[in-house]
């Protein structure tokens, strides 16, 4: 079943957690393994291209709410061509193509040249998507999609995002935009309101002005914003509930802060009755089911092909170079993601060249 | 349709908000005022005994959710004896009855010698009902029932519950042992957890032990307890959600830590999909409609009538002795409630004779 694979490859491995983040990326190991056989149902992914998501800093971390056995390679997500099929109908039709797969769960990820996805974990990809942008189709779009459509499924009027600077805050600007869902979003730089205005975003608030609390109250009941989309986390969680209107839910999806949720007025909850619930993109996919996931995919393939969603890339790595670029790249994350591309040299990659197929 | 009701009364007057409890309970002043007139669908309730409860606490430093127009007097809920209507079939009914009653929103409460309450918002005592357990008729049994009935209907199989030793916590133990229902009781003190033993309280924590968040976690996973009922707030609320299995929800009703809610890890609420909400005992009767109420209430009563919960109550307080006498209680709250008795003078009010009809 398989077609011109080597052996051995080369895959960054984590040996223990750290809590401290420099810590944690420094001691991301490249070293050579055999490459792995998929069995059943499954299909070995040739990686050439897998992000670093904000999950990605918290499995290093040990922060993460699935961790994996260790020593493990990282990456919960990325882009590549079916080399092999471990057997069954879908991964046998998924032989040859190029996907995006997830990879969840206690397993090698896709920090590697070669990884073992499930077939039902991959999305067979439109030709007009570029890899590149595949690399990241699951954890930002998806998310993005199963943020709007939780908050348009419950009945809110409006939504508010923290984070909106991030790129899956863009992409909730674009598709609520497309979707003309009001969203106010909140970010905490001015050059980054400038940057959400020039993407189309009609209410941006700065967290870091002084009358912030005062004008999202004010945006919130205008709005009728009801649902908070909370990526930030610590006294962000309660400052937004206390400011939305009675009966409004904060679902918390990241802890950017890196800290726990705080602040949250008793009085909020029980004579508010606002409430205060995670979301997450592995349950709630599991809720629409395989059928159901593969036709969001296919819509936010859709919107990728045609320029609609966009993932900003700040830079491309090398798995000699990710040690260095993600202890860069963690300083000014809001500048686009950085992309492992396991198989490319350093001299393929120099500025301003694309580096994915 | 009055009967020998003075044109005077005397009352607790509350003339600003004062964070610091102290100070905030010091504000409160004994004043004449002229005996209110109930209007339509309202009747006129001569106070027999009213409590102090935690929610009166919040209001005079004005943190409860709903706050007076001052000057007001404070007083959520107390007993009496209707002593005119306003007019209507059920106020007309009323007349002349025992009742208890609460007294919600922006408008005079208890803490007087004569109160307007809505038709409504009386409920009619059976005559094995003591006036001084049917002045916390409401509050706290109710809410108690709530929650325990908000467990149930929600199919949790077992509940933990906060300050424990609480009045309204005992009545907990008392109402889930009656009805089998496990409860996990956690309490702050060594002398608490004995207390709750004597009371029958199976399932008992002791929150300053060094060990109590691995003992919680694992009397969870046993009992499978995925609901909480807490009031405690502030670093609790996390401690709680965290011990908690997958899927648990916290709700919170009280806030005797006078702290925000902190401590909630992104990780519970993202990854275990557990949820922070609150309890108002106000909008569950709102649900459960005026019928449902009094046949919650009737039940109530019985419990009451035949002694199988109770309110315990550390002293009783004429108007004049009320200030002293509340600055006294809330420096040990466990001890039981105190009753401000409104027509009684302190001669009445020798150690040892119940002061209520």
């Amino acid at each position: 079943m398989t077609n011109a694979i080597p052996k051995k490859m080369r895959a960054l491995v984590l040996d223990r957690y750290e809590a401290d983040l420099v810590d944690a990326i420094g001691g991301l190991k490249l070293v050579e393994r055999p490459v792995p056989s998929p069995g059943r149902g499954e299909v070995l992914v040739r990686v050439e291209a897998a992000p670093c998501n904000p999950s990605d800093l918290l499995l290093l971390q040990g922060r993460y709410g699935t961790l994996k056995t260790l020593p493990a390679t990282p990456g919960w997500e990325g882009a590549g061509r079916v080399a092999a099929s471990g057997g069954g109908w879908i991964a046998r039709y998924l032989l040859g193509k190029r996907v995006a797969c997830g990879v969840p769960g206690d397993r090698d990820g896709t920090w590697a040249e070669y990884v073992v996805a499930g077939a039902g974990e991959c999305i067979p990809l439109r030709r007009d998507v570029p890899m590149e942008q595949a690399a990241s189709l699951i954890v930002n779009p998806l998310t993005a999609v199963g943020l709007l459509e939780t908050a348009r499924s419950r009945g809110h009027r409006a939504a508010v995002q923290t984070a909106a600077a991030s790129q899956l805050g863009r992409m909730l600007v674009a598709m609520a935009r497309e979707s003309r869902y009001p969203l106010l979003n909140v970010v905490r730089r001015e050059d980054q309101v400038e940057l959400l205005q020039s993407l189309g975003a009609e209410h941006v608030l700065n967290s870091s002005e002084e009358d912030f609390t005062e004008r999202l109250r004010d945006a919130c009941d205008r709005l009728r914003a009801t649902i908070a989309f909370e990526a930030v986390a610590g006294e962000m969680t309660g400052t937004l509930l206390h400011c939305m209107p009675p009966g409004s839910m904060v679902y918390v999806y990241g802890a950017l802060s890196h800290e726990a949720c705080a602040n949250i007025h008793p009085v909020d909850l029980i004579f508010r009755e606002k409430t205060v619930a995670g979301f997450f993109l592995g349950s709630w996919l599991r809720r629409r089911g395989p059928l159901g996931t593969l036709r969001l995919a296919r819509r936010v393939q859709r919107m990728l092909a045609d320029g609609r969603i966009a993932t900003a890339i700040q830079r491309r790595l090398t798995l000699e170079q990710a040690v260095e670029g993600l202890l860069r790249y963690v300083d000014r994350m809001t500048d686009g993601k950085v992309l492992i591309c396991p198989h490319k040299r350093s001299s393929d990659l120099v500025v301003g060249k694309s580096a994915a197929s």
